[in-house]
């Protein structure tokens, strides 16, 4: 079967790098299917989208914990792949909310793994993070590393819903996933008419740091100045939202190999610090980012990038934009939407 | 309010160990609700408990991943506590079919978990295993030693849902929760009229040795005689099955307590290995068991055995059964019931 007729259902599709992905798998000639509640995204981003593709996406409003909604969209379209995007992915909210964490993101997944096996569809991208490798015990993080020791709910469903994966590809061979860990995403595509829409203050870097460049926040604050780094701020390795969308594609081409249970990391390879970081946000935005020095905040490590040598490998997938596409893609997107998706009438 | 007024939810009552603890509940002068949804239960052992007791139970057939049934149960009942033994349970079953029980034991935790929540019951006995330690580090096995590296989705479910209740404790201190994690429970009530019923060949050592000494099965299998134990085979912490349901009772005075979340191991914290067993059955039921050596199997310690002192020290609980019962007993019940419940017509 030719890949133009695919159908790849999409879930959590309306959020940030799964629009970004939906819009990489039009241009790769797949047909998507979209499903989301909407309990963090917008829906006029699926406008946007299909601004964008200049294309109608089927869009379903479905609540995955609702199993027989989920089937019955099984039932209704014959998917090849899913890339199962959905899920809550607040880390601090996870801690102060672990039930919603636990049941939302772990039945959410287990609802969809059965009815996958019920209708045959065998063939699932799962999106993981690096959060799962806890505290690495070296860096660069391959995949072979151990996995485990997160200190926070969000971290467990990713981790728990990974063993339950491998546990199943084990004895079932005739499944095919593909585990993707992410890395730091941030960007957002080249028109600036999609990007991430925080609801509330931005938990990441660098949402904090568009939306102090704006205007809307006075400060950014760079938590910890005293760790082991170059300049003593934490470094991660932040990755473009198109790159990583473009893993997706890379990993639905290996899920048509049928290959079994394969895990890799997505990121660029290097960390930059938070103050790198700003300083290449300056440059784009054209004017200083004020910033202060605060604590340290528990659980945050000093350093962490991945190992891409495996993607690249066997996904032939490789990062392409570099720090300064990343900065001036999301300066792009946060002037052009300085209140996000909500500024728009619906 | 007194003891005698607190109603008490036992999921998987008509269990093995669920049944044993139902009956010292009663005697204990709670007031106690079962629910099973006999996927690996016999109703007779229902009719059974009652007859040992003289009591009639209110008994409900729910199946825990119905969360409305669960809901509509607290709805009828005002419920103090919730002693949580429904789940399955098979590790060998556990492997081959890991997506069933990851769906069964996890869900029903959380439709548990969040239907308690939402009647303002936190107060909760957890059935875990001494299989969430993994591969001890050290014996005896502590509290206090570190869980996970599971190798089966058995041990996973328990593990996992230990680690969701560590993170719900964590941030809402007006739930208690006691999570007892058991080692080998073997045995059966006085009387032989309940006991371990397995479906199939018995997974566990003594119901197998049980089945060898009233004629079912040629031979016992001793999986290993080269383990750097006293004689070469496996050791384990066995406990008589009324002594653990004993050490639910003192659970429930600690929750009365409002006690947070605590752990206790349930053992004798001593152990015994495969050919004492064997032996000290033979005392009990009066002539030789065969046993042949096979090879070890994949997975399997050498030696495990709890410190119970934690237990003794925080519940007031000790067990005071010793080999010759825990041998005596269930012989007693397998002569009896050489077909187990389903011997008799329903």
């Amino acid at each position: 079967m030719s890949k133009s007729k695919q159908i790849v259902l999409v879930t959590g599709g309306v959020g940030y790098i799964g629009s970004h992905t939906v819009i990489e798998l039009f241009t790769a000639g797949y047909e998507v299917v979209i499903i989301d509640n909407l309990c963090n995204a917008n829906k006029e981003c699926l406008n946007r989208i299909e601004k964008i593709t200049k294309n109608k996406f089927a869009f379903h409003e479905v609540d995955m914990l609702n199993k027989k909604d989920l089937s019955d969209l099984f039932n209704k379209y014959k998917f090849h792949h899913v890339i199962h995007f959905a899920a809550l992915k607040a880390v601090g909210e996870s801690v102060a909310l672990p039930l919603k964490y636990y049941k939302n993101n772990i039945i959410a997944a287990l609802n969809l793994i059965e009815v996958m096996a019920d209708h045959g569809v065998k063939s699932l991208v799962f999106s993981s993070s690096a959060t799962v490798y806890g505290t690495p015990k070296k860096l660069p993080i391959t995949e072979l590393d151990s996995i485990g020791g997160c200190t926070n709910p969000y971290g467990k469903t990713k981790w728990f819903i990974e063993e339950m994966l491998f546990d199943i590809c084990k004895v079932d061979t005739t499944w095919s996933v593909v585990i993707l860990r992410y890395f730091n995403p941030v960007g957002s595509h080249k028109s600036g008419m999609i990007g991430e829409d925080p609801l509330g203050p931005p938990a990441n870097l660098m949402p904090f740091v568009a939306q102090v460049a704006v205007g809307k926040r006075p400060h950014v604050n760079v938590f910890g100045n005293d760790y082991p780094t170059n300049d003593g701020t934490g470094v991660r390795d932040y990755i473009h939202v198109v790159d990583l969308a473009q893993g997706h594609i890379k990993a639905l081409e290996k899920l048509n190999g049928k290959c079994g249970l394969k895990i890799y990391n997505l990121g660029t390879g290097r960390g930059y610090s938070v103050l790198e970081m700003i300083t290449a946000f300056e440059q784009a935005c054209g004017h200083k980012i004020p910033y202060e020095i605060a604590p340290r905040r528990p659980g945050d490590l000093p350093e962490v990038y991945a190992d891409t040598k495996l993607a690249e490998k066997e996904l032939n997938w490789k990062s392409i934009y570099g720090l300064k596409e990343m900065c001036e893609d999301l300066w792009n997107w946060q002037q052009k939407n300085p209140e996000g998706y909500s500024g728009v009438s619906k």
